[in-house]
């Protein structure tokens, strides 16, 4: 049960799902900010962005942002689920490129605290080859999943009651982005 | 300097302004999330949804977040700068009304973690009189700020070089909102 009257059956609609219907006026920009970080038009692939958030949900120890992102990565990435997982557990001992683990230092820096992001951090990214817009978008979509994070574990919401659910959920996000959460238009 | 080239004069755009400008396509949820949270219809004040963003500014120490949202406040807030300030340093210690303590509780829980915020937190801010919507936007406006300062700070950008430049942007911001930043309409 969360800590306010959500107005939905939370076994339907687990995690930020009751949150997002219960207060439209803030579910618009927050799924919006969503859509573009994670599936707008990017230089890093749609997988990595999901995986970046999926490693700092999981960082911050929300479970039900952890597990849903975690799906949503592993629909969009060639290796799946076991990959995800790696990363999760440990980035450092990963099969990813070089360049994806400097980013993944960026935003675990970034979940502590944006204090902690150091010019090495920063340098380290650009040596493997990321761009100022890679890594100011890793920054941002970091800092947006401590915000999502608080805002479904704040509220005391409940995860899904099975994995499933949230690759079930995964496929419609794939398919037509997050603004169908809102009442919104689907995305290609 | 921040961390990557913003491609303006950092000196004349501080804090946040350079990242909004680097990225307009992230900018505008960003601003609209800011802009409902803190000026759109509420039962909590501007003043004091201001207060809460600047004390949890001041919590994560971001201080161009802190030292903007304290002008933002005060120029909103009969008691001004000296409340403000009160409060960073304790809000407990402050002269305001029980029901603005319990909730500014509750935000500097979810500036720790989202898995701070209790059921006894929560009952206390309604036993003080915080409905289901004040609550729901206390622990938003305190993620957000959990985001807007690492997205600062984790991008290494300036604070402004002068006290005064805050308060010429409150000015700005109490008689257009934030939607100007992102060149938008400004709201009543």
């Amino acid at each position: 049960m969360s800590h306010i009257e959500l107005g939905v059956d939370e076994t339907l609609f687990p995690g930020i799902i009751g949150p997002l219907l219960f207060r439209p006026l803030t579910a618009k920009p927050l799924l919006e900010l969503a859509e573009t970080l994670l599936r707008g038009e990017n230089t890093l692939s749609r997988g990595d962005r999901e995986l970046i958030s999926a490693y700092v949900s999981s960082r911050n120890e929300c479970e039900f942002c952890a597990d849903s992102h975690a799906a949503f990565a592993a629909a969009q990435l060639d290796q799946g689920m076991p990959l995800v997982l790696q990363v999760q557990a440990d980035p450092d001992r990963a099969p990813i490129t070089p360049k994806l683990a400097s980013l993944l230092r960026i935003a675990g820096a970034v979940a502590e605290s944006g204090r902690r992001v150091t010019t090495e951090l920063v340098e380290g990214a650009r040596g493997q080859g990321a761009t100022d817009e890679e890594i100011h978008d890793t920054v941002l979509i970091a800092a947006a999943f401590c915000m999502y994070n608080r805002y479904v574990d704040g509220l005391g919401t409940l995860p899904a009651g099975r994995a499933q659910d949230y690759v079930e959920v995964a496929e419609a996000i794939v398919a037509d982005g997050y603004m169908p959460l809102a009442g919104g238009t689907p995305s290609a």
